[in-house]
């Protein structure tokens, strides 16, 4: 649609999606679908296909179905269920043109692709994110005496993070106490007390002093760290995912691990504030980016740009279950960062050199540097910021 | 101004008014008009005519007064005087273009047109919708013993929403208590005893245990709730009237009454989002969008409709006083809401069937399928959606 | 770049920066001059050259120093070098175009220019603002007994403002405490006992209590009031730095004196509505507009006047340490407002007369007004509102 040389440049780049999840391996009927579609609960009469992220769906996923732009959603449904999930995630994930992904492998409700599947399916390589909380909760149902659970955790999740072709760590702190925490490591005595509780209790792991915790053990694990904020599902509170309510603990971790604000919408300028000011601390706008878009993605990424320095932000679909998400994810993407990049040149705001070393770095060299990913441009080469 | 079929289709929609207020019947002297023209306080030696609104006015009231563009606000205040009070509201309220006014009679601290009377000048149909706060007023103005105030309101509520015409309830905790309130009902015990310490002091309803147990009495009424969220006067504080503060009160109510978040600016995003995630949730940006003008109500629509399904979003004018207000949040929603999607249909991300669709949905249909308007186009059909 | 009769006009306005600090007197090596572009700490292996105020610089200042647009950060600096810190001053300080600088003296951890040194260099006037947490140290440093700090505080601040020269008050509340403080004036009790625990502790002053009466002693010294709001560096807690957490204070200082937020962003909607709603409140959106730069300060500043009344905004660079940003906060404050009102002239949403008016108000007379500066275009003459 739109061309210039930044949008040529984009449209060509490998991109590293540094946060993602598999897509569903199976047929998905009407509800199925729907239900993947929307981060919310069903609404009574009212399709998801009727939102920012299905126009998008219809506009922009159609074609690679061989369907016309705006398709229908029953056609395109039919159309999906004919080609099959295979054929589907095939199509999708190679016109996302990313080069690798990190996948988050700690949430996967339905059966969906494991990293060597979506990286086979897509012509790409994959590698993993460990999702704290479900170390926590493996260990928890393992069976740990209480006063144990600390080291045992932490010893998990060393093993975890050692594996090979992991990359990095992921909390979900946000939905499970918010981040309006105590800043400070809790005592030894403290995690015994409260594991005494949690264990006692069951569930999924909620409690602010094991939350804690997990954080401060996340520092010494020596990876980069990627924290959901913002926007997400409706477990969520999304005032308490206000990632400047982060500001004690990033003042007490600076100089460990590099830092991922994930997500942040509607929050990207408080984390475009922290990533301004706290040398570990990065960000990206996915899963807002295909939610709101192609059409509202630009205001977006220049909000989340506002005065985030360009080493900092990052690109991520954020997509699950449906392989519809990594494309869209990617497109927005692309063409919401070419747009007001190429208007900045244009307006001669920005020289051309400086917007095209700006898409490189935040679509694939920034992902690299982070996460210190083999075979990426800057692997072992001094930094060329 | 903007032409093009969406705008064409906008400004031919018989809008429905979700939520607004009577307009004076009385003329308005300077000082009076501009006490109306502003949420705030008198700001000495600033005239509220030097305002985003008061520019708005001047450009698109003052032609309704046989005026040209920009006349000078004395011009203006003169000729408004000329016609007098009825033939004024007359004018704005035709050129409204509204078909339904959903009429707030709970706040009227001036002399203003009732439903019938608000219906009758504008040749449209006026319901009512009740304000919870005022009932419960008047049950402790009529004298109430504490431990019969919980019986005695649910009782004044039910006959307040069985009148005929009546078509939804609101809710100002916002302004009372702000929203981070303990989401759980309050027990008998509680509300007896928060009601003798109310009872005893007197003045308006501002108990947190009484407003809880007045939004749970409104869960049980089974009518669409109204709750005012974000801009408002001086007397709210902004940061509480956010509304994803209300989370987990949404969801303890999942699967009642529709809640329509009223206002919602500088919140929209937040309102989005819970509109996404929970079924029962709507949203509208009355008395934002006539207070930013027609210059800036796409953008606000914009920032709202960002992740919102589009059978969530209404449109309201929450205009109070001046008949202006009435005529204004009209246009600036037509006007922003056509310009937004007429320019994501000539950049090919939405058809124009869609935007035609979507155009209908907020500006009448969405208010008629909430408040089951009866003789609304969806009365007693199915859904359309 | 753009033109018309807004851009025109402001480009001819002398403006009135109402707070600002000094330029470095010495010359700046790459370290220092890259500590000077960001309000945050180093971040390893990432130029702060690579952000949007970066960028700016480098197409904004350079020309300034003879070279081309976006002249790389290398040859940059040599030319500064070469050039001098005086001679570098002297040009970004006239190329302000600014008639009046307001500078807080306060905040100087290098050798900075004073008032008359700034004024001399840029050809312009400057008036002094005081500092109070500056202010109440030094009584500290002094050595006061608990019981006669508030006096002595009162006392020093009082003298301070009548020193000539000086125009208001500041106060960095954001940054000690946040302004979620009880919004009452501590009894002198309180403070004579939070004195002794501060005074036995040292540091700065960041008690609640001290806070809070520090901030009714500037109610009583009957000058204009800054407040440091929203946007700084990483030695602050954003969320506790937004403005709508005053409200309650607000409220009670009702019609003492005029209260100016500073910065804002990203809270500029939310200073936007207490501008709107008290007669005392006024803001800029100073800081934010150079480190977004250009490029984005017209969509800050847009956020910014979305209800806010034109006599309610000012100007002010807030630049600190290097003069590039006396001329970079003038820059993006002219061609940012000027873009906003030549677009909503050439859709006829607002006069051109208006359009010019609210360019002089928000650059000039509204400081002039609200400080009551001496030679100002209104001295003693009737408001022009």
């Amino acid at each position: 649609m739109a061309a210039g040389p930044v949008h040529e440049a984009l449209a060509a780049l490998n991109l590293v999606d540094h946060h993602c999840h598999g897509a569903v391996t199976h047929g998905l009927d009407r509800t199925g679908f729907e239900s993947l579609l929307t981060e919310g609960e069903a609404w009574p009469g009212v399709s998801p296909f009727d939102s920012p992220v299905g126009l998008a769906v219809r506009r922009h996923c159609a074609p690679l179905l061989d369907l016309p732009r705006h398709a229908p959603a029953d056609v395109y449904l039919a159309r999906r269920a004919e080609l099959g999930a295979e054929e589907v995630n095939r199509r999708f994930l190679r016109a996302a043109g990313t080069g690798v992904f990190c996948v988050d492998t700690g949430f996967a409700p339905d059966r969906v692709t494991t990293p060597a599947e979506l990286a086979g399916a897509a012509g790409a390589t994959a590698y993993e994110v460990v999702r704290l909380e479900s170390v926590a909760e493996a260990v928890a149902a393992d069976g740990v005496e209480p006063d144990a659970y600390g080291a045992a955790f932490r010893s998990a999740a060393w093993e975890a993070v050692r594996r090979p072709g992991v990359v990095g760590v992921k909390s979900v702190a946000a939905y499970r106490t918010g981040f309006g925490l105590d800043p400070e490591p809790p005592s030894p005595a403290e995690v015994t007390e409260a594991a005494r509780r949690w264990l006692a209790r069951g569930g999924r792991l909620d409690d602010p002093v094991l939350v804690r915790h997990l954080l401060w053990t996340a520092v010494d694990l020596g990876r980069p760290l990627q924290l959901h904020t913002g926007f997400g599902d409706s477990d969520l509170r999304l005032h308490r995912a206000d990632p400047s309510l982060l500001t004690d603990w990033l003042r007490l971790t600076a100089g460990t691990v590099p830092v991922v604000l994930l997500h942040c919408w509607p929050f990207q300028r408080q984390a475009a504030y922290l990533s301004a000011v706290f040398g570990q601390v990065h960000l990206d706008v996915g899963l807002a980016l295909h939610h709101v878009g192609p059409a509202r993605a630009g205001t977006v990424l220049a909000e989340a740009l506002e005065i985030t320095p360009f080493r900092k932000l990052l690109h991520s679909s954020d997509a699950y279950g449906v392989a519809e998400f990594h494309h869209l994810g990617a497109l927005a993407f692309r063409q919401g960062l070419a747009g007001l990049l190429e208007e900045r040149v244009d307006a001669d705001e920005m020289a051309l050199a400086d917007a095209l070393r700006i898409a490189r770095w935040t679509g694939r060299d920034n992902a690299c540097r982070v996460y210190r990913l083999p075979g990426g441009p800057l692997d072992g080469a001094p930094d060329d910021g």
